[in-house]
């Protein structure tokens, strides 16, 4: 299986259908349905096992969405709609606090248990909503979408805002509201419409990133920089955390595709090349999560573990990126990226990957879900690239 | 060199002195003192090159502690007084906010960047003014003392005073703020003398961990629990920190050879026995960072990993309840303890111990300070068993 040929490309495009379709949703489905409730449970042991019956916001709009992606572009199936509009049922009767902002954290039976600052409930229920409207014709779930997209948008990108986690002495801005906002933007695009807000988010955080984030001069995309691109040399401001940017990378070339922006192929390409260079571990494979722009110590302790998102990530960038450019380092990557990730994180006994290794590909933990881990980025590697390979 | 012989006990002595005062104090000093500022610089790479210029709040009340505690038990060095003073003296410059609480993190300078909702900054602090008080017979440090003591008990005790992280839907209390509670009351008392409210707050404190953290029918020492001691059948509620335990089984161990308690020595022992049980990596050695009570997969995906702190606390535990007991097991795992940080954590070219190593005892960072580690737990550990063993 290798992308340089187009028998290559389709027996790859069935093993991702194949492993969505009879690996990965049976592992959630039926078992993650909530039928007191109404919701998602996720937080699953490897066998599938609820250990904590707790509901994670992101989880249920993530969840929500990608089921509604999938009966939107795979298969009209009817649980999938139900189980689907299920879950944004549940986010509209318990996930939001008297101020219109989102919970984070809920009990199972949706009673809060914890906000945080920062708003990324929001974007996930956006798209659920938007996936919701495509699914049904029901233009409310489309108001809803947009709603929720604008007070994202206005909740990251107005200054003074948000509750500052450091004082104002040394401020910091970073990638991930800015490569989320293009991402959500692109998710409700394609399920309601274009709409000229959407590509106005999408023009200035691509702007953003290439001015603040991208630097040549280092070849690197950074995680956090000072409020004009300034590397702050501290910890923080050093942390670059290479999968983020890959995943930022595929948006860039999702738009770059979107539009036929030959510019934009170079950008994404680019943020890819810039953060594999300094992401994959040359000894044992796979990607580390953080590592300091300059090659000092990293102060998260533990930095060099390998986790199941980067990788699903970057398996969508390279393929993406070879699909774009035809260049072959990129179908390499892919291949290395392909391989290292189904060989060490898949379970082949229960299905769905593992969540997280040690840096040599040793399991840290078994749980299949928890508050980050859910329904969500492993069968969206699958389902996009089944999309782009199809 | 062990435990059971009165020459293995002085042979152990005179290792751990030495190793203070000759590999440990020459890797902080004079190389963290900052002659700019005042306080201490403290985020340095393995071989001593500063990384980070940025200052912990905790460091410098840490490290003024340690070195005047050094002062006044060990040895009267001109230097270490006046680095004490001048990390006590940079505290009360800087690390104030406006409402009276302090910082958390600092610039090089004394700028604010952080501030917490917890208050163990003010702990530290208040050991430190006790120190100095020792040191130099200047009551104002004495009285700074205690009010940052009672500045800390308040903040931590008085129900609705430290904003939550969590809503009321669950609440949960922690073995954290009780056990630094009795640690800071016994180093203050230590300094500047007794007083009636330093063993109320210890008695109070004894009182609750025994009542709510101590569960004897699982043979646990909880981290977190329900106000009533509830286990609360969550990853939070079931994620307990055997090296946490093992450092409060050693402060109520120290209150049992002060008050000559019986009682407190079987408490302080069976804290020790059931957290050791629960943390030894029966495969590789060492203690782990989290476990769950009931043995499910624990959330944080580095729970396995071996820090250099819980080894101090358990070198310092296990030595404390033999001197107390005599009893074999005590021995047993001092010794085993004792040997496989030394072997693991020691750094062979450039002194001091790394601080953050895979669960095998790999080294993961080899960072020698960070906002967390400092010039103290493991400074502490080597001082502490020399008195013991004095």
């Amino acid at each position: 299986m290798n992308l340089r040929s187009r028998s290559g490309q389709l027996e790859l495009r069935e093993f991702y259908r194949t492993t969505l379709l009879e690996n990965v949703v049976p592992f959630w489905f039926p078992r993650s349905i909530d039928d007191q409730y109404g919701g998602f449970l996720h937080c699953f042991d490897a066998d599938g096992t609820l250990i904590d019956s707790d509901k994670s916001v992101w989880a249920q709009g993530r969840m929500a969405w990608m089921l509604l992606t999938l009966f939107n572009t795979l298969e009209r199936r009817p649980d999938w709609l139900a189980w689907g509009r299920s879950g944004v049922e549940f986010l509209f009767q318990h996930a939001f606090d008297v101020d219109g902002r989102m919970f984070f954290h809920l009990t199972r039976a949706g009673e809060p248990i914890r906000k945080r600052r920062y708003a990324f409930s929001e974007s996930f229920a956006a798209i659920a909503c938007a996936g919701l409207a495509r699914a049904t014709d029901e233009s409310i779930w489309a108001q809803r979408a947009i709603e929720l997209f604008n007070q994202f948008v206005t909740w990251n990108f107005t200054l003074g805002r948000m509750p500052p986690k450091f004082t104002q002495q040394r401020p910091m801005i970073g990638l991930g509201p800015r490569m989320i906002a293009i991402a959500t933007a692109q998710a409700i695009r394609a399920d309601i419409g274009d709409d000229p807000t959407f590509n106005l988010w999408i023009d200035r955080c691509l702007e953003e990133i290439e001015k603040w984030f991208v630097r040549d001069d280092l070849q690197v995309v950074m995680e956090n920089v000072g409020p004009n691109g300034e590397i702050l040399d501290h910890f923080d401001g050093r942390t670059i955390n290479p999968g983020h940017a890959i995943e930022a990378a595929w948006f860039v070339l999702e738009e770059a595709d979107y539009r036929k922006d030959s510019r934009l192929i170079d950008l994404g390409c680019k943020m890819l090349t810039y953060s594999w260079k300094r992401g994959w571990d040359q000894e044992f494979g796979g990607l580390y999560y953080f590592r300091d722009v300059h090659g000092y110590p990293v102060q998260e302790y533990w930095h060099d573990m390998k986790f199941w998102w980067p990788h699903n990530e970057a398996i969508i960038a390279t393929l993406m990126a070879y699909q774009l450019t035809q260049r072959e380092e990129f179908a390499l990557w892919h291949e290395l990226v392909h391989e290292w990730s189904f060989r060490h994180f898949s379970d082949k006994v229960h299905g769905e990957w593992f969540g997280y290794l040690h840096r040599d590909g040793r399991i840290s933990t078994p749980l299949k879900g928890n508050l980050w881990k859910s329904f969500f980025h492993h069968p969206r590697m699958l389902w996009k690239c089944c999309q782009w390979l199809g």
